[in-house]
């Protein structure tokens, strides 16, 4: 059993070289742009810990966790153009350093090698890999398109449950799969697979709620943002879709005309409504329950409690960060 | 043995129907408008093509045949919003009926889907398979970047070699990995696959020359386009740049004032210089030299010349066709 510092180091040795020929040369230093900016590779490390669950690390789960990893930086450099984004992890994105073709032909080379990856692994459980990580994938598309449908929305006519479907989409199913792949390797049953996925599904949901409520509440100095971004740019967030459904009429008011408008103190002001409508708790609540149906999932999974603990520590570490 | 058109409607069996769930509706509704306004099926006739080469029909070949034509959709919606192209086949692109995020989805679910496709096939040959589609699924994208740089350049900086290289990257490849997939599946030894390649790549070649000859030569009632439709936009095509090289100092220079201005006659007079320098007869026998490679690469595959005549009979519709 390895810890996540420990897997991130392994991985790394795997992951950190040339992933792709020299020419065309601006194609492939677009590629090379994304993947050396870094990231925290939480998803690689999902799946080598989800074959350690249930076995020695098997030589293809590093194919996987490249598979994974390259697919997650492929989504970052679509999702960058689709949102016009300059910045990503304090770098200038693909698209504003090499122009919208070439980043989605960046993207598109890189989805491509996805596939190479997942080639390399052996022949009895290939068909079972490729499904499972297609399914994510295609999810995490659906939940792009989701998300910029809502943007078009008013924040009052987005449910709460479409949105925490949304959020399950785009972000917390490749975290799922990224598990559910490891533990296919180490040969664990389909139902521990299952429970393995909704695991890592609900900890996934349960990291996006506390990180809109860092965004809002968090010490700035800690969290490295600026407080209350979201609010700035009337991001739909849990807490703020949250809000127009607890406060009373009187508040909703008051909160759907600070979103029409941009007072100077227009933070200060949408936080103390959430404080006022107590939407604050409410997240805090509502990342326990998700954190605590994770953990019935990891609980279910049929393997001595000793194998579970690196899974446990990294939830503990993902959901208690301050930073 | 079956012809082009009957394998045409085999495989439309197989391919019309829906591929995609209905939700997100904006993004399955933007696949499906691209999948539904047609397309000649060439590149899974030939997958066909090149399993009937040494078999009967595996119903693995529909599945890859869905698989290259999923394929090369999705590379018309990226290539779309690269070019800006309003039209596609007389119907509206993607990009200008859903936006640019949602093309660029569209293209990226339905590379997805394409390996769902790919991961049906049986286990013994899968591997194979990818690897094969895999490398021609990258180079594709990168004769797309090479086209991009190229366009940045002046037409004489551009080599004629480096410009057939790009044409077969861009459109011959794929051809050529249909084939060889096909061949795959229908047990084609290496040696018989690497000759069905090379056939698909150098008629690939051929068929790029004569469209660029009958962009400019063609009978414009017969073709269906404007006449000279790439010179007015100074297209670099095989014609423009063997032109320059062919040229005498006095023809380039005036051919390279035609280039930076746009007389009423631009056209007339670009044809003139093209025949006075007689590129035009240049290219007639430049498409018969890849064409009879192609042939050559045909012969040397160790089947019974009955089995052939499907593919020669295609070849030859598509490198004689007027229209």
């Amino acid at each position: 059993m390895h810890s996540f510092q420990e897997l991130t180091v392994q991985f790394g040795e795997h992951f950190n070289r040339e992933h792709f020929p020299e020419r065309p040369k601006r194609l492939y230093e677009s590629v090379t742009h994304i993947l050396k900016i870094g990231g925290k590779r939480i998803r690689p490390v999902l799946s080598i810990m989800g074959n350690e669950l249930f076995d020695n690390i098997h030589p293809d789960v590093f194919q996987v966790g490249i598979a994974v990893e390259m697919f997650h930086n492929f989504t970052l450099v679509h999702d960058d153009i689709m949102d016009k984004a300059p910045l990503r992890r304090n770098h200038p994105t693909v698209h504003t350093l090499y122009g919208e073709s070439t980043a989605i032909l960046a993207g598109d080379v890189m989805l491509i090698n996805v596939y190479d990856y997942l080639n390399r692994v052996q022949p009895h459980y290939k068909q079972k890999l490729i499904s499972a990580f297609n399914k994510a994938a295609r999810e995490v598309c659906e939940g792009q398109q989701i998300d910029m449908d809502f943007e078009e929305m008013e924040p009052e006519q987005v449910h709460y449950n479409d949105y925490v479907n949304m959020i399950a989409l785009k972000t917390s199913v490749l975290l799922a799969a990224s598990l559910q792949m490891g533990a296919i390797i180490g040969g664990g049953s389909e139902y521990n697979q299952q429970h393995i996925y909704e695991f890592g599904k609900n900890i996934g949901i349960a990291f996006q709620i506390q990180d809109d409520y860092l965004d809002a509440f968090g010490d700035p100095e800690k969290f490295g943002k600026q407080q209350g971004g979201d609010i700035l740019v009337n991001k739909k967030t849990f807490l703020l879709l949250k809000a127009l459904e607890m406060c009373n009429p009187a508040q909703r008011t008051r909160l759907k005309e600070l979103l029409s408008s941009n007072p100077d103190d227009k933070v200060a002001q949408v936080l103390q409504l959430f404080h006022d409508c107590k939407v604050d708790e409410w997240a805090e609540k509502e990342k326990d329950r998700f954190q605590q149906i994770a953990f019935e999932h990891l609980e279910s999974i049929a393997v001595l409690s000793a194998r579970k603990k690196p899974l446990m520590e990294l939830a503990g570490y993902l959901l208690k960060r301050e930073h």
